[in-house]
């Protein structure tokens, strides 16, 4: 099975998901990164061009780090908008990359970037199955697409992971993101001993992972239900 | 694995979860259902002795059709109520089954003895496995319980589950109820040619397995969230 | 009284509102069909063009069993998009067709197309009475939307209307999407013996309806609440 | 069609649906207010017997304003609570008086008196209709149960309904509850020119109506859906 | 502390957050309202820059009333649209007027221009603190966004606001939009004695004030939790 | 100002509030919790008796550390129910203690006792002011009742405390609950190093606190709403 994760900057991969890409790449499936963006607007004291390429070297090793491949859209970090060109190119991707899940952001995600790539992604999801729709790639498309939920308010995720096993790998990836940790500690005023960054995310898997009885969790909503075979 | 489906009244099994329990039961599960009453209020021109008998012999019929045994608690049809004796005696009943799985009905039902059972059973099910509380059986209880959801509004359920392929034994099985098909036709003015209660369950499977990805399916909610090891 | 609905796709108002346009054309209102596209990326081995001529013809059948007119108006199949300039076109053909409800998709649609309709009708409702914006015609518009619920999640509808005496008709209507059917057939990987096509719509329609009293049933939510002389 | 509005205390009908018994009551339909209970625990410097006998007389004048009939049931106001002993006496309470319709608190009101008082109504409806369930009255029952709704709280109706000829003949019949505007006063520490008990009932009203279209308006949810013929 | 409204038409300040301003204000906080438009839509029987001309001096008026400076963006009335360039508009008005809490329209208001404007708002608020984000003003930005809730239908607040000690002066204020109270009586078909625009204002913020304790409240939901120190 | 926590269990208010408990004592308010039970069946190889003694002793050193008086209702462990009778033991509590703010459980949690508790309370808080309702103590009663969320599932509050300042005063008053820590391991089949009991109280007052822009925190939802004098 092949996972495609579409996210808006370098590091929301690790935080929203890097624990369920790298249970999947651990058994052997094909998991893929796709960044819409080098995230150059995450910082100061630099330029958008240095900081971009800071962050794409940070999300190579932390895509490493979780067993990932990565590539790197040609969208503009807080610069991401909903147009009919731009799902075209996601329509693109996805057939390029023919996954059958997609992972990508919530659709009621604070973040404007966040946003506009959850829709992006869902309304491609849509389209890259048409056969009279023409790109680059031919039709394919993923049978489903999990949402990472909101992150900054209450969520009740659809279906929830058990990433035990990997968390100790989810901070280790996470922790590749040097600049942000920098630049949140400073930009968030957060002034902490030990860096918030892991603390947070460890809070938040361990906080979801107690309501289905696993230490650490990461949690999903997806586009329609999946049916199962058997009870749990 | 050993699944408990308690349900109020002779149908509500086949109606309600009778494919899950019909597909558990395929694959080598222990599958029990255990009724809270023999019906004996649904029906007219009868005495409420004579009914429960006919609703006990139908419901032992359509068990077997589904490949699940069946018991009969002692509570009485239409008054089903919630108290501390009663949820001990559910307490009790779990303890005996010893389920990995319990099955039951929605909280919110419009039916005051499907909502009683279901307090009970919520209730009964966190109290199981409490080694101070003595019962007649030793402390035991099932991992989780998942319950029908609402048949008389909207619902959204937490897990879909294919029963496209036993979906006729499920039919075979609520079509042992003949009091019940007989009762409903006329207490509920339905004035079809063929019987509306098959009619409906299957209208009802299609139209949920339809957003799911099967051709019929059975919805449930549950108590706690549960983690998975992957995505689907 | 007038009734215009404007849809994305040919099949979409047979689907969604066929027993409800069908109803009110009976009784002698006046029922238009606005179809925003004609459908041409829905299908395989042929061209948009050819596509586009055979569900023009499949619609106009359709409409006309349900005893609807039609309009065609010139959006692009898959490429319908909020813009200023489509959300006044919207309102001019409000102000064209001057019904008294409009009927429409409902916002949260998994389509894109049915998003982007919804969400152009919505807004041309409320700028249709402006007398201040001229359009080619005079101010006018509908006194509510309503929307057709989600077809493919749990969906709690504000008004049911009892469509069971038209339901055949509705079905009838259907069929003669015949390009659709095959298509869905092919492009859904369904393989049934009878069209799930109509099953389907056949399965919704009762499960709604059983729990609103009646046999067949389409729902709506509306864009407000409108008040009712006596309870019913 | 007869009405029958079962509420907990002698205010309770005017205040939550004064409006829509008057102009069913202008209608020719019988309607009639079953008191729970007379009030008896709203006041201060009286007796609980005495305060009864003011709120049954002020209850008899306020019913008479609106034009419907009352009747006192058994219930000790503070002190009504959910058994089956209760939901019998409230099926044989349906059944003697064989309405079409039933009104009553919200399940989720924050009064105890209220919340018990729905439940019992709500689950006798159920039973009321069982032909092997005896009681005093032959079987029969309501066709739907209409709920007030939450005072308290933000409220989402069902179904509004438009009492803006009626509004005056509500505030009069409210104003014959002289001692709970007196009670209320003191109790709630209000201290205003006018009366806020018939100010705060407009505010409602009106903040409703203009949702719906209507001056003033009484807003209600539904045990079940109730289709319609035709939109409106 | 200061504060920062951004509306969309003239009016809509007075009507959904005049009172709390005005409180505001009292206290010495400067308080600015920034009108998107100058609401040249919002009439009849004259020309849009007319119209835009007499409701920019009602509005200075209205604002001078409740204490709060005014600023005219360059937005059209009925035609705010999302856009990236927008939202750099707004962006670099929040960074020229450096608000510690920004109030804007509700993102499922039903006007597209209140629903354009909390959009544009809101995603203004996450980039203006981005120091690598270059616009006319240096990066600065609230600590929080407020929404004024739905007007034409049930809303749960998440903080309101006791506005009794200034509903008078927001009823004066609002009564400075003399054009609009022609036109609203006008363009909704009103036809009461004394103004509706009013008495509706009154009973909406009484009706809410009701659920919280206050004989006039104006009610909001935010863009995230903000902590208290202690419970009150 | 005067708290009162009434819950079920001896270390439910250290979890659930006891960092806000803890805040309010520091300022001078009057803390009390108000044990339901003395936690008789949270154990095992050890009688219900013994455990009573062992918990209440670690009951008033938790206490203690917070800064919070005890007192110990006569209720029984798994065995609380909702009745006219305890409804009127705990109208006699607040009346005794005369809080200003009672917080309590959840109505929705899964606990059977936590249920039955906050239902009493809720019940309790309506009637403890009223004047004809006598019991031992003189009419009283809090403003309004705070309720700390699910523990099991995502619970959205309404407000949100800061208790970054006293969170290890919190995690020490958890830690006297020696018995608990022991019998959950056991009993949940956990098997850390270091407590999981106060890591998950940890990362549950973490991942909340972040979205509301502290380190810890504790959430609550409130029985009416309240209002406040200016935005914050």
């Amino acid at each position: 099975m092949d996972l495609l994760a579409i996210v808006a900057h370098p590091d929301d991969a690790e935080i929203f998901c890097g624990g369920t890409l790298a249970k999947h790449a651990d058994r052997g499936d094909d998991v893929t990164i796709a960044y819409m963006t080098r995230g150059e607007f995450g910082g100061f004291d630099t330029t958008q061009a240095e900081l971009a390429d800071t962050r794409e070297a940070e999300a190579r090793r932390a895509a490493d780090a979780l067993g990932a491949l990565v590539t790197f859209l040609e969208f503009e970090d807080g610069r991401i908008t909903y147009s009919l060109e731009n799902r075209l190119a996601i329509v693109d991707t996805l057939r390029e990359h023919d996954p059958d899940i997609v992972l990508t952001h919530y659709a009621d995600d604070m973040h404007p970037d966040h946003r506009a790539t959850s829709r992006l992604v869902t309304d491609a999801y849509y389209m890259s199955s048409l056969p009279l729709l023409e790109t680059e790639h031919p039709p394919a498309g993923p049978s489903n697409v999990y949402y990472f939920g909101k992150p900054t308010s209450s969520f009740d995720p659809d279906v929830v992971v058990d990433i035990t096993d990997v968390q100790e790998r989810k901070e280790e990836a996470a922790l590749h993101h040097e600049s942000q940790i920098e630049w949140l500690e400073e930009h968030g005023g957060i002034d902490a001993e030990f860096s918030d960054f892991v603390e947070g995310m460890r809070a938040t898997g361990h906080a979801l992972g107690r309501q289905a009885g696993a230490t650490y969790a990461e949690g999903f909503t997806r586009l329609h239900d999946a049916s199962v075979e058997h009870l749990k």
